[in-house]
């Protein structure tokens, strides 16, 4: 333990590398438990696959 | 909030909207929180990765 | 499947049988799934438990 | 990883700790991987907050 | 009732159909429930979505 | 978007602060989305429902 998962559009391996450094590193400090222990799960969303308000972000940016 | 998450297999572009749309119009009803802050994430699933009984789904089909 | 779930605050039971009942039966309707196989689990989160933008909402209620 | 999680309703300590441990075994023996990073989570639910078929199982079992 | 719900690597079909089978058998013994009820979803993450430790696996891997 | 959402055990209300704050910050920097949008779940699970390495924790911290 302890187990992160963040529900995102789709990222860069940069940015996923950085997610997983700070998360861990954040997790570790508050909890005091090892950073070894720590597994952080990127859910990279389609963005016809997630709906905010009502509508498909897909849908929503093409109004924008 | 609230999230709302729904495990399904493929779906087509217009049964994600309906989804999101409905999904998201009852929360914001039963809960009397605002449609804007109501989110959607529907996760497509390949039937060789969702078992029911015990079974591969893609297996079970290939019986049916 | 389909499983459904939805990650609210503290809801009463009446809320939670018109959740169960109408999510069902959106998913049933456009999945064209049989309600049976739908599972819908709704998880009560206390609100010192939930972040948005970056606050509790335990506390961003007290602000309020 | 690997990481499992079960959605269940209420458990005895018996019956979690045989699931952590045969999860566990069946996981690390299918993936090759060791044992000692498999993370099993046991989510026990109210019957209030599960719903079957659009029905709560807590009004289900009312009837039986 | 219930779901289990499994992350990992990539998986084959063979590997997923043990999980599926296994895992629901473990859970219809433990918990007394009928295996049809049990659903099981096996997520297979890329390397690069995953960290362990603060360092993406696939990071990871290539110091190895 | 995003949602993130972290597995732990029992946690103080100040450390469950820090995690929402910090988790939002780190989010939005990463992603270049606003703070406002991003929510955090903080799931604390009671010892016997987690297994580590095929044990409930609380049985292993017995053991130490």
């Amino acid at each position: 333990m302890p187990v992160i998962t963040m529900e995102a559009a789709k990222l860069t391996k940069e940015q996923k590398r950085t997610l997983a450094k700070e998360f861990t590193e954040t997790a570790a400090r508050v909890t005091g438990l090892p950073e070894a222990g720590v597994y952080v799960f990127i859910k990279e969303n389609e963005l016809d696959n997630v709906g905010v308000g009502g509508q498909l972000i897909s849908d929503r940016n093409k109004e924008v």
